[in-house]
């Protein structure tokens, strides 16, 4: 099963489950393509733990070694933009770029979770772009600046159940057409079991948190206009526009 | 005026007037000293933005150099500790620190804000321990498993309004009644004004979001069994114990 989160005409917020694009919720079909319909983030954070240089290609491009154990960096929920929307670039800022990301959605609160029983605890899987402004992350201790602001983090089109989305499930991104990034799952140096582990051996992970497994070689910098989409396997395809301030 | 929030003899969280330890809320006085009224954390944040070395005299005892603008970094709501409650520190460490901070608490959504205007969305201030992970914060980036576990931001015991917080109202923190850090917001880098304009020129502060504001030197380990209280001149007494898991 797929689930979405929309706005309906009423304004009501409504989550049902979704089937090529129509939401059926509360008894009623929902067009996402219609006007009044407007698609949701799939979940609502309390906080997003990302996992940098997760696949080895992209650490290489980016000139680091390879971490013994995850890097982790935290996106909190200002930095949720809904499928569809236009994401504001951070003003006068030299390079802003796309990161396409898996996201692992958590179903149950999980707190200490050995690896084996971590696919217990997590609801979905669905996209994720990890917008990174790097005139500020290369300068910054904590990447806040650099990846928390306002934005930072489309999310969507659906919350997809494990059984869609293969092990070596393919992610691509591409902005206005044309493909900038392509990997799988395949290429994870730390698995979803693996980053839930971690992260819940400091901190509790609540429903509907998001854990974002890092993004594979190809970043690039996003310009205004640019029409942006972020494609899981067995998910669907996560669509934003990019605008600058 | 002062504010804070506890769970009732029937369970029930309210919000009321806060004096001398009395909460009036509902129409009815409630004794935070009893038993059966547990005082909570002052306000429920979506997200802790806490700033790093925003007192000289500390960025010298680190041997940081001092910034030429702030340095953030994140707490998500997992981390938020109620008063009087008992933090567990993080398994297997070798040192976890306290850090007495004066916080600020958001009133009003914002995000562009100019620092001659910041005063205006700030509802008050309360006393925050920025519990730190030393093992992990000197290993990594982005300060993770090091700031941001569960129960890393003891907040509390109130909300006090701007005009109770004086510019140089003190800090001061006590480790089973001895003082280990005492300083003021006299000695402040950044001011807050300064402090939320740079932060909302990023990212939107909601109602209830905090912002921790840096601790002055002293800082020191924590240890199993230890009773901690972070007073705020004008707020009052953060008071919370420490285990050793």
């Amino acid at each position: 099963m797929r689930y979405a989160r929309i706005r309906d005409p009423a304004g009501a917020v409504r989550r049902g489950r979704y089937d090529d694009g129509v939401v059926t919720a509360a008894g009623t079909a929902f067009d996402t393509d219609r006007d009044d319909v407007d698609l949701l983030a799939p979940c609502e954070p309390s906080k997003i733990v990302c996992v940098g240089r997760n696949y080895a290609d992209h650490a290489e491009e980016l000139g680091n070694e390879v971490p013994d154990r995850p890097l982790l960096f935290l996106k909190p929920p200002n930095a949720v933009a809904d499928p569809g929307s236009t994401v504001t670039l951070p003003a006068g800022k030299d390079r802003v770029d796309h990161e396409a990301e898996i996201a692992v959605v958590i179903g149950e609160q999980a707190r200490n979770v050995a690896a084996g029983e971590a696919m217990d605890y997590v609801a979905g899987f669905t996209c994720l772009n990890d917008v990174s402004n790097r005139d500020d992350q290369n300068r910054e201790q904590n990447w806040v600046r650099g990846k928390a602001f306002d934005g930072a983090a489309p999310i969507g089109p659906c919350l997809a159940d494990p059984e869609h989305v293969p092990a070596d499930a393919g992610v691509e991104l591409r902005v206005n057409g044309e493909t900038r990034q392509s990997s799988s799952r395949d290429y994870f140096m730390f698995s979803v079991p693996e980053l839930v582990a971690e992260i819940t051996a400091y901190m509790t992970l609540e429903p509907g948190d998001v854990v974002s497994t890092g993004t594979p070689a190809g970043v690039a910098p996003l310009a205004d206009g640019d029409r942006v989409e972020v494609e899981v396997e067995g998910v669907g395809v996560l669509e934003h526009d990019v605008r600058q301030a």
